[in-house]
C-alpha cells in the first residue's frame, strides 16, 4: 500500500521546537513534506501574499527523512504554494503546528497556525491545527505526543468531512498530574481585552505595542476553554463557511420586507 | 439627539477612492472618525501585529468634517486601536471599504476589509463592509451610494446581533442597467484555482507571484455569487463563531466512542 503523503506547515517558522517534534511524528506516518515560514508567522491570520514576491527554498534542517522547503510568506501561502507548485499528488493530510501557545476560542481567527489548516481544509485535505498552551520556545511537547498520534491515527483511517478541518489544543504538562482525555468542544465566547501599551521614540514619535489580557465569558462545560481548563486536549471541528445562517430572516426583515 | 458616531475603516489604504466616498456618505449619519491602514493591506486576512511596533497619526486628507488618522498597521490593527486607544467611546457603527474588488464567498477569509468588519462586530459595535466588484483604482461609486446609505440607516436604526457583521458586494455598474436591488444570501462554495508564476531573479533564485482563477462550484440561487452574477447587491450576515456545530457528533463517534 502506498504511504500517506504529509504535509507539514506551521507559523512559528521551520526552526521552532513545535514543528520539528511534529515532523519526527509524521514521519512514522508517512511521507512527509514540510512547508513553513522562513521566520515567525505569528498571527497572521488568513493572510496571503498579493502585493509582493514570495521565496520558496529546500533546505535540510535536521536528518530525518522528510523533504522540506522555507518560504517567505505566510502560513497561508505555505499551503497554496505547497499544494500548487511543490507536491506532485494532493496530500492524504496537512498537519499544521505544533503551535507554541493557545489557539482556543476566538485565537483561531488570529492564528497563523489554524488559518494554514482551514486552507489545507478549503484545498479538500483532511488538515489538524496542533497548539500546546506553553508560549515558550523550549516547550515540554513529550505529554502531547500521544493524543497527536492517535488523532492522526483516526483521521488518516476515516478522513474528515471535506468542509471542517480540527482545532486541537494541548494544555500545559503539570507534573504529577496526567491530561485526562479527549473531549470534542464548540469555540468559547471569550475575547482580548485590549490595551496598547504606548510609548515614545528617540526622535519623540509615539509608536504602540498590542498587549492584552484574554477573557472568557462563556461558562458552558461544552466549550474547549473549559475542556483546557480542566486539563483535557480540547478538539473543535472549524468550518469556513462564516454565514450566520440563522440570522437571515432577520437580516431579511430587516433590509428587504420594510 | 447624540449624533452617532462611526468609525470607518479600510484596507486599500486611506487615500484609496472608495474610502473617500464611504467617508463623505457617513459625514451624513454621524460624526466620523477614519483609522485607516498608511498603505494598501489588501490579502492581509484578519493578521494582527505582534512582532512589531505600530504607528497611528493625526493626518488631514481632505476639507471634511471628520477626524483622520493614518496607521502602520493591518485593517484589523486600526479597528482595534481606534476602539481602544483613540475614540473615547464605544462607536455606534463600523463601515469599512468601500473595498476596490469583490468580497462575495470565500474571500470574505482573504479580505482585510472584512476582517476589520468582523473585529468591530467581536468588540461589539453593529458592523458593515462594502465591496465593489471593479479593481480599479478610479472605480465609479456612483451606483452604490444609494444602497450604502439604505443599509446604513436601517443598521443604525435598529442595530444588529452582537455576533453578526454583515458583507456587503456590490455589482460594478453596467451602463443601461440598473441594480436590482438586496439580496440577503449565504456565502457561495466557489474557491480559488491558484497557479503560481514561477521567475528567475537576475541572480539566478527562483521566485514566485500569487495568481488564479476564481472558481464558483455552488449552483445555488441563495448564493452570493448568484445574486451578483444577477445583477443583485449581497447582503450575508457573518459570524465569528468558526465551530462547525453539526460535525461535533461524527468527530466525537471518530475520536471518542471506539
Amino acid at each position: 500500500m502506498k504511504k500517506p503523503l504529509i504535509l507539514v506547515v506551521n507559523d512559528d517558522g521551520i526552526f521552532a521546537k513545535g514543528i520539528r517534534n511534529l515532523i519526527r511524528i509524521m514521519n512514522d506516518f508517512g511521507d512527509v513534506v514540510v512547508v513553513a515560514p522562513d521566520r515567525p508567522q505569528s498571527g497572521k491570520g488568513h493572510a496571503i501574499t498579493i502585493e509582493d514576491t514570495i521565496r520558496c527554498d529546500r533546505v535540510i534542517v535536521d536528518e530525518g527523512p522528510q523533504q522540506e522547503y522555507a518560504c517567505s510568506g505566510t502560513p497561508v501561502d505555505c499551503v497554496k504554494l505547497a499544494v500548487n507548485e511543490i507536491l506532485e499528488r494532493k496530500p492524504d493530510l496537512c498537519v499544521s503546528g505544533i503551535n507554541h501557545g493557545s489557539n482556543s476560542s476566538i485565537n483561531v481567527i488570529y492564528s497563523g497556525t489554524m488559518s494554514a489548516a482551514i486552507e489545507g481544509c478549503l484545498e479538500g485535505i483532511s488538515s489538524l491545527g496542533f497548539s500546546l498552551l506553553d508560549y515558550d520556545s523550549d516547550a515540554d511537547f513529550s505529554e502531547s505526543e500521544s493524543y497527536i498520534r492517535k488523532i492522526t491515527k483516526q483521521v488518516l483511517d476515516n478522513k474528515l468531512d471535506i468542509s471542517i478541518c480540527l482545532n486541537i489544543n494541548i494544555p500545559k504538562s503539570i507534573e504529577g498530574k496526567l491530561l485526562k482525555g479527549v473531549k470534542v468542544c464548540r469555540q468559547a465566547n471569550a475575547n482580548w481585552e485590549e490595551e496598547f501599551e504606548r510609548r515614545v521614540d528617540p526622535k519623540g514619535r509615539t509608536y504602540y505595542w498590542l498587549t492584552g489580557n484574554f477573557v472568557n465569558y462563556d461558562k458552558g462545560k461544552d466549550t474547549d476553554e473549559w475542556a483546557l481548563d480542566n486539563h483535557y486536549v480540547s478538539v473543535v471541528p472549524v468550518q469556513f463557511d462564516l454565514t450566520a445562517y440563522s440570522s437571515i430572516s432577520f437580516i431579511n426583515k430587516l433590509l428587504i420586507d420594510e
